[in-house]
């Protein structure tokens, strides 16, 4: 039976939000619907749509909540340290997020966009801020180097930490049984920081 | 309407494998039942359960003529060159890959076991394939480091490679976009090879 009244349209915001992840967490990354979401808070789906856009809406506030989660552990990690050493806890913080809620952290990537429609420019600044992040480390690692090539670095690096954790976490590759994802990320980071700071 | 005695149990594999290949193609890595794939090949569940055990098996095999793929490019890409130019060509071919067919490849990755059963031997051997030809150059490459040493960049480049190609083929995190894939495949390994081979 829907509910009327009850909450305010940022309750129901924040209720719709916590219902995407339980579901993604109980069902997996691709069991998101709006019926499924209104189902799960009591509300209709034409309440849903008065206070989001679109399903493509929906999902990305809620995966906004993690990349916000995962920027805020990294702006805390950037405090008072080596280059190196933040960079390095910056993908673990990536790796814990990521087997800490695989399913919603899966979200991130496994959403596209309906009918091929852009990203909208909020969240792209979202993620940009994590790139951001990792490019300021680069700056300070290697100060005389171009912003580019610290652009293509955080690039290169974020992909590479990604597949490690990926990896990781779906149990593929021998990654998390003989080779610990620990491991690996720590032998990326070590190699690739170490060349990349003294190149030109 | 079921065929009957039309192919040899030989060619009922083969077409259920292709059946595999066009079903994930058209509809996603997540699109396969052992229902389908009778479907499409005229043949009943039956049938097919006739010539696979299950239909982990079916997907195995059907992600083992990819692997073997790569492992047939990776073996050419070995003769008679540098290691860190041979290692360079095979993340490129898995890039290719990739790109060529990019549903079979997430196939790949997507397939887990049902009701946790391992991964039977035989599949294993030909994904270990994959990572001793890389394990090989890493050898050549620095003939002094110890096998472990190999065997653990082995998995964190391929598993950086993996990261890099999968964000190019879903178009996420700006690989793709001013960042190609190739320039991030190019600067990893110039990097971490460069320190891997010097350090010890």
């Amino acid at each position: 039976m829907p509910r009327r009244s009850e909450h305010s349209l940022d309750e129901i915001r924040a209720l719709a939000l916590d219902a995407v992840e339980d579901l993604v967490a109980s069902h997996g990354p691709t069991a998101i619907s709006a019926r499924k979401v209104a189902a799960q808070i009591g509300y209709t789906v034409g309440m849903l749509y008065h206070v989001f856009d679109n399903v493509d809406d929906l999902v990305l506030q809620a995966n906004a909540r993690l990349v916000d989660q995962l920027a805020r552990a990294n702006e805390a990690a950037a405090a008072g340290n080596r280059p190196q050493r933040v960079i390095a806890r910056m993908a673990h913080n990536y790796l814990s997020l990521a087997r800490q809620a695989p399913a919603r952290w899966q979200l991130v990537f496994v959403h596209t966009m309906r009918d091929g429609r852009p990203v909208p420019d909020w969240y792209r600044q979202r993620t940009d801020r994590l790139f951001a992040l990792v490019e300021e480390q680069l700056q300070r690692l290697a100060p005389r180097r171009r912003p580019a090539a610290a652009a293509l670095a955080a690039r290169t690096l974020w992909s590479s930490v990604h597949g490690i954790c990926l990896l990781a976490v779906s149990d593929k590759l021998d990654i998390g049984g003989s080779t610990s994802a620990e491991k690996a990320l720590d032998s990326l980071l070590t190699h690739y920081l170490g060349s990349w700071a003294q190149s030109r």
